[in-house]
């Protein structure tokens, strides 16, 4: 055995019997490497684990490990996997399963406690984009006319129930479940044992608290924590009722998703097809390079109406790449800016004019920048001042044509209601290609002759 | 004056008076709107704001309103604003007020009070990817010898010091400071007044607390965040005394911000440059397009050997921006998932092999569809089969170099200590360009004469 290996299964153990904090995604990574050396040590790691630590690794294993796993691990240890879960986590991992397996699926939600179950069935029917998918059942609440005495008896029952989830804040409700209020224990800690809630909120003085509907979207909820600094917010039902809660940690998460999603949906690629099989990313991807060869070859087309002038000035057939590659990357620099600024909510649609004026002067600055430096290399190159002339134009051009388009195509798809991350490069290079092709040998013609 | 710019100020006088939890951004754009507007409003509406309003406000003004603002409002003001806030915001801010007016920013730290200036200027001494920059103050620690009565009367000494500061977890230290525990007060709460805290943190039998140091990078500490669900950490010294804490705020920050700079990068933009003026952008860009096309003209070299070959089939002009666009695009999905994977850390550099094969294969299968598909259009199009054949060939050639460099583009830059996302996409469409064109005229060469 490599000593590499040794040092994976050394990790693993050191994680499930150590003094340290657990790890699931280090367990995780480690048994994916193991997997790939041996199935049978992987088995024998995976069997250490079990409960919320097995929970919490099974929810960070690639899909491949996942059914490796799912194959021999029992329905039932898998089912107090999941109950030992969070209900956000739990109906995650569920889920997961039954992209796997359906049929283990429905049967390892059938062997989890009724509570977790109609939990779980709650939470599933909420989209990835929406609050609800994000929210826990486990939080503390307390009623308005309950003691600081009651509270901390809640607070014990809590720890026994769900040890390992944090506490944050105390939620404060009527007793038709209603939030009042949410307080700090540093505050709470500062009253005395039979002091009442609703007189502890009065004299706190305490802001209304802040909550959020289940069916709100996600991408909303996180900028509230971002702009108010939270870490934790009451989830409420139509009528106000506290139904949950959503934790920081599941913010990390989606801001860091949500932002790599978009870096990669400008290449034509999906995480999640990039999770799967080889076959499924090679799949997703090839629609993309499908949808930019027909474009490509509509400006392939363009080239060809020319034809006659390219066979007379073969120099120019050289020189195409610079006007495609120079106006496309101009371009991905206004749109890349745009969608940042779209995703930043610093877009106002009835005045776009101040964006559009900015992203025009720079591709003004820098079509004149480029031209000029193209223009020199060219005339060395060729000898040819008329050639150099019409390539700084062209130039010029595109890469004007470029920042309008950049700017424009991303704020033109938001508005219809397109994510602009993903459409965007493919429209803005075919129209870089196509116009920049057309004037640079439209005027290579013109002049050349 | 336009309804929409009474309804800015209506919504920053109502943000300043408002029952409502204060948003700052919020305030800072309606701000920036006025500044386009009138300058007059301008300041009409910054003059309500003072002391913590104020500072927050300053720190979210895009460069130029702040410039604006810095001339009008009194250092005494600013000083006083810039005290109000939690160390880590006031550093910030001091050094944004310093890249506008050098003179000012010194005047305005003189104004403050030594015990602020001087953690400002311990702060300042760290780097914007080192953890200390991210590092406050203010925090409640107690002695491991307090009992639970003395902790309330430092929380109550704390409120009064810095409201609006949220506590949330206690810091136990032994009397040289050292850091021994990290306890929440819902923990807290369940013990009498009379109780020492280094017998209770006994009885909770606490894990050794998580701490980090102000030298540490960063990017470390915000995976510790999210791999270990944490909401505070505290920050230490060499000799293990804690000296400030690293907050989830400043988190979900440096989280969006790491992520969507990678994704600016990518396209040769800085978001540094901009959010300056309009002239720091477009000269941050330029260099970007300048580089590339350095690069492009050696394509084009490439091309120009060619030139007998094309001017006796000119269809290989209009058949140049094909190969290029679609070597391009596999090689830049490569790269995206390859720099998305160095990003997670689920790189393992002794065994690339995995993911050089996995991204191979997906060009090798995705490369044998694309030229399919382009053979088809080609025969149809010109009517010759060996034309045809040769696209095929060249792009199947094309996208396997693309996936193979846009794996170990990377890959390699990393090694050498370079961040992938800066240099990886010139290098990689030149090693396409080039390599597509030279194979794809070189066919043509040898089998069209």
């Amino acid at each position: 055995m490599k000593p590499k290996i040794q040092s994976h299964i050394d990790v693993i153990h050191g994680q499930i019997e150590g003094g340290e904090v657990f790890n699931p995604l280090k367990v995780a990574n480690k048994l994916t490497k193991l997997h790939k050396y041996d199935v049978g040590l992987f088995f024998a790691s995976l069997s250490k684990l079990e409960g919320n630590l097995l929970g919490e690794v099974l929810l960070r294993l690639p899909t491949d490990s996942l059914a490796l796993a799912l194959g021999r691990v029992t329905p039932h240890k898998i089912a107090a996997a999941v109950q030992a879960l969070e209900s956000d986590d739990a109906t995650d991992l569920i889920q997961r399963i039954a992209t796997v397996n359906e049929a283990l699926g429905q049967k390892i939600l059938m062997l989890v406690h009724p509570n977790d179950r109609s939990r779980i069935e709650e939470l599933s029917k909420y989209s990835a984009d929406q609050a609800g998918a994000y929210m826990e059942h486990e939080y503390l609440a307390a009623y308005d006319d309950d003691t600081v005495a009651s509270v901390k008896e809640l607070i014990r029952q809590f720890r026994a129930n769900e040890p390992g989830t944090p506490i944050i804040k105390l939620f404060i409700i009527d007793h038709e479940s209603k939030l009042i209020g949410t307080i700090h224990f540093s505050d709470l800690i500062l009253f005395d044992d039979a002091d009442k809630l609703s007189e502890i909120l009065e004299k706190l003085a305490y802001k209304p608290p802040i909550s959020v509907r289940p069916s709100a979207p996600i991408k909303e909820i996180v900028r509230l924590f971002e702009e108010y600094d939270l870490n934790v917010v009451a989830v409420v039902n139509k009528a106000g009722k506290l139904i949950g809660r959503i934790v920081y940690d599941d913010i990390y998460d989606i801001i860091r998703k949500t932002e790599a999603e978009r870096a990669l949906a400008l290449a034509g690629v999906k995480q999640e097809a990039e999770e799967g099989t080889l076959f499924d990313a090679a799949k997703q991807r090839l629609t993309w390079l499908i949808v930019n060869l027909g474009a490509i070859l509509c400006a392939s087309f363009v080239v060809d109406q020319f034809s006659e002038t390219i066979a007379a000035y073969i120099a120019l057939a050289a020189l195409l790449p610079v006007i495609a590659a120079l106006g496309g990357n101009a371009g991905i620099q206004a749109l890349t800016v745009t969608i940042r600024k779209l995703a930043l909510d610093e877009v106002e649609f009835d005045d776009v004019s101040g964006i559009l004026k900015r992203e025009f002067l720079i591709v003004a600055f820098n079509g004149l920048a480029v031209a000029a430096v193209a223009s020199l290399v060219v005339f060395v190159w060729f000898g040819d001042w008329r050639l150099s002339a019409i390539v700084s134009a062209a130039l010029v051009f595109n890469l004007l044509v470029a920042g309008t388009a950049g700017t424009l195509i991303p704020l033109g798809l938001t508005k219809m209601g397109v994510d602009p991350a993903i459409a965007s490069s493919v429209f803005l290079t075919t129209t870089t290609d196509i116009f920049g092709f057309f004037i640079f040998l439209f005027l290579a013609q013109s002049f050349l002759a």
